[in-house]
């Protein structure tokens, strides 16, 4: 397998039994043999998480050691004492690889408003730290140890050479198929390299690549209360201080992995049987651009239309137009899979059933939106919603 | 039946065909047989319907003498062509009753980017005229030919005596089952009354009822194209102006009216089986109120959860976290069908069996939000979302 993992680099997940009911991995660690330079972009929920409030005090910053991670639990709307877990459940990792509370970093998911079982957490880490390991069955269990509804995994690894021929690597897993609304979801990701960067560097180059992507992405739109993207850069090879030349590469390299990764999400979507790829054109700057983006993209009446394959292209031009971005409705046109049916405001004569063939018979729809307001232009990803992302919601705590 | 009408109108509802493969009544009449004062207010959708551009231009006015209807087809997204059928089909009513064109208002809902087949809603116009009639019975064929996928017809009727004895009657019908989403939505809605107003009296009076009903709810918080609320007050009982007291009655009346028939649409959302009240308290003022309902109100994951009775209350306080209102979380709390769940930002233990059944065994589930902010409040109603709404929705065009 072509999976190159970063260096420096150990990982562990297994079953502590936070969800009794169920027996799958629900905590996990990755640890950095160095001391690594993170950086982390978060919810921008009012409500967040208690790891959210940890990590977002801890980072930019220098000499993490750890992450560690639980599912079944997301250790939110939990008061005080859940901030008291969320600390303690850093320590507890930390003092297993012989470290300090403080080089540790905590990711909790799952459900709301219930306090972390920390017997068990304290027993899983334990035996997580027993069972760390370097290789790619280990970042499996990690990875496996983040999902909740997630039915596919979420990993992700490219290299990119510096000028000086040291090759450095890069590693992503993420998990999310729900609670998945910009700005960021109930979504976790977690990327690694092994270039050495300063706490800076790498939070303006993580903020850049997840306004590309993990920002422009839907599934139903509720940003999660503990959505997360952490970057972890250990310097286990290459030189101390990067060339600008190389700086640039390492950054456009952390984009395309996130670029690989974050429509993943939506492509695992509860439920979901189509991935919406939504291009927006034309508008008067990208933020304009996004907000019409993201209108259609959690609008309940454009993704059902597409679970039943159905042209109704008159609910994306509506969604559009309830998007609070100025724009001459005479100047819209619209293009389905290739298909043109709208332009400059008027309804175009189109082949019905070729349009919800070419809908139905591919997993993945296209949208591309032309206005005439300007050169702002995004590109959004969303699923569709099914009677399954339905049934899965409907009973998910009981 | 107690259900009075205003004096000097006439109703009816035939089938011209618009929807070939539905036999269902789909032209619409409302007479009146003196000049009305018509007010209106209608979608911020920025692409909006023909029907809604000829209204807007039209009102507040004088000398209205009839409302058309017709379902099937929106006349929204349809271009200029769609633009001359909305002055036409006025056109056609205004002389069918032998009146000029512009004494008529048009509503139009049903399918958007469909041109108005016109020779039949032509043959429609001319058979109503021929039907119209001061009954219960027109009155509510007026409503059925208004109906989409609503199940249930939505009419209330209400008098208020005046100072010097006379009473006067208020009658009013709506339709609207899904794309309704603040402001206003897939709802077309007739008030009448038969006390004399002057144009701008109507529409303030107008405003502020529909600002606090039918601008709070919601099925999917989609805006539609098409919405719009007409007022006409004919004057046919009554003094011609009105003293202070009268005025007061007046409007209390027909915000009485609103507050009766707008839950009635959420309460027939598309394939719902709840009614949800939302109450929030406690807010900087009434415009934050209102996005933390109306974000609550439009969330997958809560209309989920109420679908499937299940308590899992850390949705709510997500949603009201990702609002855009800032607030205190360690000062948030909420009760659900009056059990607390939840208080200054703690999670507390309550009989999750016993709120699951108060969701299950009741059309109606009641949230009570409390912040700690000030004194702004709102009431705002939506419905659950169930497999049901996506069938239904997942192919409404093919």
């Amino acid at each position: 397998m072509n999976f190159p993992l970063p260096k420096g680099y150990r990982f562990a997940g297994v079953c502590c039994g936070i969800k009794p009911s169920v027996k799958k991995l629900d905590v996990g660690l990755i640890v950095s043999d160095l001391p690594a330079t993170a950086a982390g972009v978060y919810t921008q929920n009012l409500v967040c998480g208690a790891p959210v409030q940890l990590d977002r005090r801890r980072t930019p910053g220098r000499g993490f050691r750890v992450i560690v991670t639980d599912s079944g639990v997301a250790n939110a709307c939990t008061g005080a004492e859940g901030l008291r877990n969320a600390e303690k459940m850093g320590d507890l990792a930390a003092d297993a690889i012989g470290t300090e509370g403080k080089s540790a970093l905590v990711l909790s998911t799952g459900v709301i408003g219930v306090q972390l079982p920390m017997d068990r957490v304290e027993a899983g880490i334990k035996n997580a730290v027993s069972q760390l390991s370097d290789t790619y069955e280990a970042f499996e269990n990690a990875e496996i140890a983040m999902m909740t509804t997630d039915t596919v995994k979420k990993m992700v690894s490219r290299t990119v050479p510096l000028q000086d021929g040291t090759v450095v690597t890069f590693a992503g897993m993420c998990k999310g198929a729900a609670m998945i609304g910009p700005n960021l979801a109930t979504m976790l990701v977690v990327l690694l390299t092994d270039v050495s960067l300063n706490p800076e560097t790498a939070q303006s180059m993580l903020k850049a690549a997840v306004d590309e992507t993990f920002n422009c992405i839907s599934v139903e739109g509720h940003t999660s209360t503990s959505d997360t993207v952490l970057f972890l850069a250990n310097g286990a090879v290459g030189p101390q201080n990067l060339c600008p030349e190389d700086e640039k590469a390492v950054g456009k390299t952390l984009l395309e992995l996130c670029q690989e990764l974050a429509p993943m999400i939506p492509n695992d979507g509860e439920g979901i049987t189509h991935l919406i790829t939504i291009d927006v054109n034309g508008c008067p700057d990208r933020a304009s651009a996004k907000k019409i983006a993201q209108t259609i993209a959690n609008d309940a009446l454009v993704k059902t239309a597409i679970c039943g394959a159905d042209p109704n292209w008159g609910r994306i031009i509506s969604a559009s137009g309830r998007a609070g971005v100025p724009f001459d409705p005479m100047k819209v046109s619209l293009r389905v899979n290739g298909y043109d049916l709208y332009r400059d405001g008027t309804p175009l004569d189109f082949d019905r059933e070729a349009v919800s063939e070419s809908i139905r018979d591919n997993r993945e729809t296209r949208f591309e939106l032309f206005f005439k307001e300007g050169n702002g232009s995004i590109r959004f990803w969303t699923s569709d919603l099914t009677t399954e992302y339905v049934h899965l919601n409907a009973d998910y705590t009981t």
